[in-house]
């Protein structure tokens, strides 16, 4: 039995170590497109910001560390196309050259890539995404380099806000132009405000509901344009959201969400037999929406992919589903959520009610005590709990 | 209607308040025993060891926040007796006058007292225990006398260990003596190990496995002898557990467990008709290990005590249960559990297994990431979750 896996991050590599855990016979073999396998992107800003001077702490188990779990792994290697009626995909090798190889099993694990939208001028030298660990290897040579002072960052995300953290650890003139009226939108409202208090604060020029048209410059960028205003940039960074990487899967039986994200089933199940997905190139189970959602998440990419691994050694597990955790730092300012924002809430359920309230971590009478808001989403009738933020 | 509440702390006041809640047309009564209402006793060790100079940090809602919600309140007024059929309390006031009140419904929450084994010389000057406020306030004024050097802690419990870094925090020369082989026995062992390493770094002298004998000295204490040894001290602090405050209440009718915690339903209802029991005084429902259990802690008291409010206006709220979630500090360490230890968890149910993970609080990648030790305990056959501590 041969498992093939495309893409050796975080579901895919979960995925390996799964199946080789369960049934050391099956052969895996992994085909990543990049040079890393198994790293944690999470620590991506925090290495660009010099938080973190070592990229290696981002990886979590080794190339060699899956070699002698009898894991066959290959670096640089794209795949370019699927033939699911002949169980065959086609790669391109490290040295450009092209080959087929042949699966019983197919686990797509490929991952999510950056969005760039087509600003004119997007191709200048000093325009960059943060989505791989190669990408933040480049980025943080960049960043070190003191003739860089002016950074411009594009969408106000999680990304967004913990670049402009590392940015003004480097001592950086950042400006953060987002399109939305607000930061933060996997939040509610409370907690954007909060997040962009917290970023002007620390010195972030902070610019919303403004809309980028243009970056100008030379052969290399050297300000950007938007529909209110022009912003000197020595680099910009983009950081507008991801798509799934499935754009190279153009069978239509194959059944994908608008985004481009592989639907699965509760086993990670695609609509085609004995192929899988994971990840965050795969459509998620939301067990409070009780629909599929999608969730670029480490975590979600983690747990999916241990779930596909034991299903391809022939179990069947059922993913029990996210409920929309996430926890992110600004500046000194930590944020968490779970389950379902109020908006969120309002648009799938009867009507749903919240309160915020502003406390302590712990009573005055402790030493220390922090402050934390806390906001609850609960069912008017019901008041049973949709979700929480803090 | 008339509501009569003994005990005006945690469950009481929390009962209290949710009555005027839900029905503000219900007379409430509240006697207290001694001088103060709502605090939260937790913060008495804080205070005590001067990282908090304030003990009106501790209450939670002053007196005259309940009278401007109509609660009637008298405090150093004990109950002596109640006579159940003739629903009748007999109490004694503030002067020492004894007299008489009737109820239409009554909530017992008479929290809980120090135990105080009979040792030799318990009555000496110096000796003490930490319960009420008052115990604090005067505690506090002993602790920072500059002539009080020795302090031997007996127990080494929550409280044991609270004070020990209560009186490090004071210069003191500490030393704690706990007759069982280890400390912080609502944790697992691992965790009794980590608390007796993390106090014993900071200076105090521990005494496993070894047992008070007597108190030695003139009027004064100067001593503690164990069946090991003698240790000076200038001021003992009793710290070996508490029981239910259950003592005055005679009637056989009234059913309580062996430790004397009345035995309520999930409604908080007694043995007896419209006789309510909340917090420290009461057993409680564990939802876990699904019996009734005694748990004394704020948390649960006024939980318990919101619920017995609601249900003495007519509802009908069923308490949850606990599931044992507790939190400590002990020196510079942090502990935390929920749901069943290791030998709680075995005594129960099928067997169990437990694994213990050194990690970190979060990945290496980030800055300044914590060491944690993590246990969870499950059922080894369906790996149901019934425990974890930190």
């Amino acid at each position: 039995m041969k498992t093939i896996i495309l893409g050796g991050v975080a579901a895919g590599m979960s995925a390996a170590s799964k199946i080789k855990r369960v049934d050391p016979r099956v052969d895996v073999v992994v085909y990543e497109k990049r040079g890393f396998l198994s790293y944690g992107a999470c620590g991506l800003p925090y290495y660009v910001g010099g938080f973190n001077d070592d990229f290696r702490r981002m990886i979590a188990r080794s190339e060699e560390t899956f070699h002698s779990m009898g894991v066959e792994t290959h670096l640089h290697t794209e795949a370019l196309s699927v033939d699911f009626p002949r169980r065959e995909v086609t790669l391109r090798g490290e040295k450009g050259e092209v080959f087929k190889d042949r699966y019983d099993k197919l686990l797509i694990a490929t991952g999510a890539e950056s969005v760039v939208p087509p600003f004119p001028g997007r191709e200048k030298r000093g325009v960059h995404v943060l989505k791989s660990l190669e990408d933040g290897i480049f980025l943080r040579e960049v960043a070190f380099d003191p003739s860089i002072r002016n950074v411009v960052i594009v969408g106000g995300g999680a990304i967004g806000l913990e670049c402009a953290d590392a940015f003004l650890n480097l001592q950086k003139d950042v400006t953060l132009i987002e399109a939305a009226d607000r930061v933060l939108t996997p939040f509610d409202p409370e907690f954007s405000e909060e997040a962009a208090k917290e970023v002007t604060r620390h010195g972030v020029k902070l610019h919303l509901s403004e809309k980028v048209q243009q970056f100008t410059g030379g052969e290399r960028v050297e300000s950007v344009e938007t529909d209110r205003g022009q912003y000197p940039a020595d680099l910009v960074i983009l950081s507008v959201g991801v798509r799934p990487s499935t754009g190279f899967l153009t069978d239509p039986r194959l059944k994908k969400a608008k985004n481009g994200a592989i639907i699965v089933d509760r086993e990670m199940k695609s609509s085609i037999t004995d192929v899988y997905a994971a990840g965050d190139c795969a459509a998620t189970w939301h067990s409070l929406a009780r629909q599929q959602t999608y969730l670029a998440l480490g975590t979600v990419a983690n747990k999916t992919g241990r779930i596909a691994g034991e299903n391809l050694c022939g179990r069947h597990q059922r993913f029990l589903g996210v409920l929309g955790s996430a926890a992110i730092k600004v500046c000194d300012m930590e944020f968490g959520r779970t389950g379902l924002g109020e908006a969120e809430a309002g648009a799938l359920r009867e009507p749903v009610a919240s309160v915020v309230v502003d406390a302590y971590d712990h009573p005055a009478y402790y030493p220390n005590p922090t402050p934390i808001k806390v906001k609850v989403i609960y069912e008017k009738r019901t008041k049973k709990l949709l979700g929480a933020q803090l």
